[in-house]
């Protein structure tokens, strides 16, 4: 960039094209694949650009984790608020735009975490950022204790916060509990971490982590967007699985993946919903998410609840699929979850595999660059679900094995 | 706030019950209304809380001003997609969430302003604080212009930009220029305003802020979302109206209000839009809007670019409420648009008006409380819309004078 001087006015066009051609240069330029689902028939789907008309393909990187955005009871709902309610909420929370819908969906939600509340925003990536910035904020000094692979959401909530952030080493106790112990006891604690981490599939050791919250009196914050509705008898996510639900402080979860529709929340107990509720801009000054996508996510919420087939299904494509890249030799990464990562290790190279899954083979699973993973370590991220089957499965590993062979890169034996 | 010392631990509950209780003090703890809307007969209501089951009610603050969220040309459309690529996008726009339906509206928005680009954000909120956080990153060593009256939304990106502000009385320009004549030539500016100030009714001078912007080499960021649908021969709010679209660098609206759905946009040339799209976090690492909002907001903006039935219609109604409250004596503040805002200037006498026309006369309108408005200026905020007919209006200024009447508050001669 240049560094303007007094005689020269800003050429705003040339600083925009600029930071444009950073992104050519470094080969981490975006292009949005233009794509339409055909519902009842996920992972089927349309594609558009750069094909004469509507091209079939099979999507293998949505994060519609349990196809629950095509479920006829989902669906059913969603029609129904349609039909009774209207489009949009008119409003935020506050003025106008406080429905029933979701009050039930906010009692629903704290049951299956078992709090005593539920607080919904109109994204995951909003109730992180909101209820982070807020809770540091109420709690004058508070230092945030922050695993080094948290989401985007979280480090924007953790800076606006305003607050300290302590980084500890991914997943990594022993270098938590130093951090904790390096401060005053009197200090105001929290730490931030996620269950399922989504690029590489790993599982944080959520009681290990309340038991140094316990020892040094910190609160705990739990990110499960990548696990509510696919872990626990009742889809509460990891921290069902694992029973530790109730030694968390907050735990938040989005109704965007497995819940398969859109909006986030937080749930806790009734004070601290409270103090969000009434303190974080992000939750006051904004509409509130449409009835119609309330009633949906009360749907799918409700079944899954119910029903543990979705969760049975995806795991079983989860392991069918991981079992085959490896012994395809392909480089399946070590995950212990639905997310079957498979490293490339070159920006370049991630994208053109994708480009020729799509235009040859009618698979299209997205590149994962930098910055969502760190440079080195790009992959392709497939999620396997329930409604993948076998021949699908079949197919996806003889045509990444050939492009393997064709880009001269290595297989295992 | 107690401050800690070295042998208490935190007690974090009474900190954040802290937190609530001052909120009671002022008498400005908030109570969500429940309701649900009739769809099709708007702004006919139910209400749940404290009452036997629903009780029928009249909406006055709805921010759905044209009623479009019950238009049957977006629910048709809702339906539509719906039943074609069902409840969610189940990714980010990047990754598997990228639709025919976002493309389509994107197209649509830009043409709208007159712009070459657009970009959806999940909220009007999101857009605000993502384009000024990252627009002013991407800037080296930028200042932001800031009406003082912006939105919560706009204070928060311009904050998280990290860059300089400076502070500019509501719609002074004078003081405007003051401000950037102080400033170096060399240096970026962005002058971040509104056209309409959604709690007073009161509108910017674009085309004098615009002339300021080309003197002092400044880019212009516009926040039309209470304007968007009512404003301009095609609903491209006040910059349509004063021809002035062409001459502000960014447009921003939302599809939550006058369109009557659900999200936000920006509109701007095709560089600034790429930058946005590569570089805000809130943009990038978030699921897409569900195409099924998607596809409503385009039918209601396709609706409203060619039918100037409802603005005419919300234009009637706002004139019309306005001269029965000024001849009964009413305390209506001075507002040149579709706002109608009533002076009370106490908070608790704010929520006690707004209580008794909601549990006697069937009226729902939401007391405006600080921080949304400033102290002293508390007020009721009515939003009359094409279906709001005349014998409404005249229930709603009876009650209002009994209640004035009733708690003693002064009526004009």
């Amino acid at each position: 960039m240049t560094s303007p001087t007094e005689s020269r006015p800003v050429d705003y066009d040339r600083v925009f094209s600029q930071a444009i051609d950073r992104l050519h240069a470094e080969g981490r330029y975006r292009v949005f694949i233009d794509i339409l689902r055909n519902k009842g028939m996920f992972p089927n789907a349309r594609c558009f650009a750069g094909h004469n008309g509507p091209k079939p393909i099979t999507v293998w990187c949505s994060n519609d984790y349990l196809a629950m955005g095509q479920h006829p009871k989902v669906i059913g709902a969603m029609e129904e608020a349609l039909h009774d309610v209207g489009a949009g909420s008119g409003g935020t929370r506050n003025i106008g735009g406080n429905t029933h819908y979701h009050i039930d969906l906010e009692a629903e939600l704290a049951d299956l975490h078992g709090k005593e509340g539920a607080l919904l925003f109109t994204s995951g990536y909003v109730s992180n950022e909101a209820t982070l910035s807020t809770i540091a904020k109420v709690l004058p000094g508070c230092i945030i204790f922050s695993d080094e692979l948290n989401h985007a959401s979280m480090i924007a909530g953790i800076r606006h916060s305003g607050c300290e952030k302590r980084v500890f080493r991914h997943n990594d106790i022993a270098h938590l509990e130093e951090l904790l112990a390096a401060e005053d006891p009197a200090t105001p604690k929290l730490i931030a971490f996620e269950s399922v981490y989504s690029m590489d599939g790993d599982v944080a050791p959520i009681h290990a982590i309340c038991d140094l919250a316990d020892k040094y009196n910190a609160l705990t914050y739990l990110d499960e967007v990548h696990a509510v509705g696919m872990y626990g008898a009742r889809g509460g996510g990891i921290s069902e699985r694992d029973d530790a639900a109730h030694r968390l402080t907050i735990i938040e979860g989005t109704l965007a993946k497995a819940i398969g529709v859109m909006g986030g929340y937080i749930a806790a107990d009734k004070t601290i919903i409270d103090v969000i509720r009434s303190y974080a801009p992000g939750f006051i000054f904004t509409t509130s998410l449409s009835p119609v996508l309330v009633a949906g996510a009360l749907a799918s919420v409700r079944h899954l609840k119910a029903s543990s087939e979705e969760r049975e299904g995806q795991q079983a494509s989860a392991a069918r699929l991981k079992a085959m890249m490896r012994e395809a030799g392909l480089p399946v990464m070590d995950s212990t979850t639905h997310i079957v990562p498979l490293m490339v290790g070159d920006p370049v190279k991630a994208k053109k595999v994708s480009d020729i899954l799509l235009a040859e083979y009618g698979v299209y699973v997205q590149p994962i660059n930098f910055p969502t993973v760190p440079r080195g370590t790009e992959r392709l991220r497939f999620t396997p679900g329930p409604t993948h089957d076998e021949a699908m499965m079949r197919d996806l590993t003889r045509a990444l094995v050939e492009i393997w062979d064709r880009m001269e890169m290595k297989l295992a034996a």
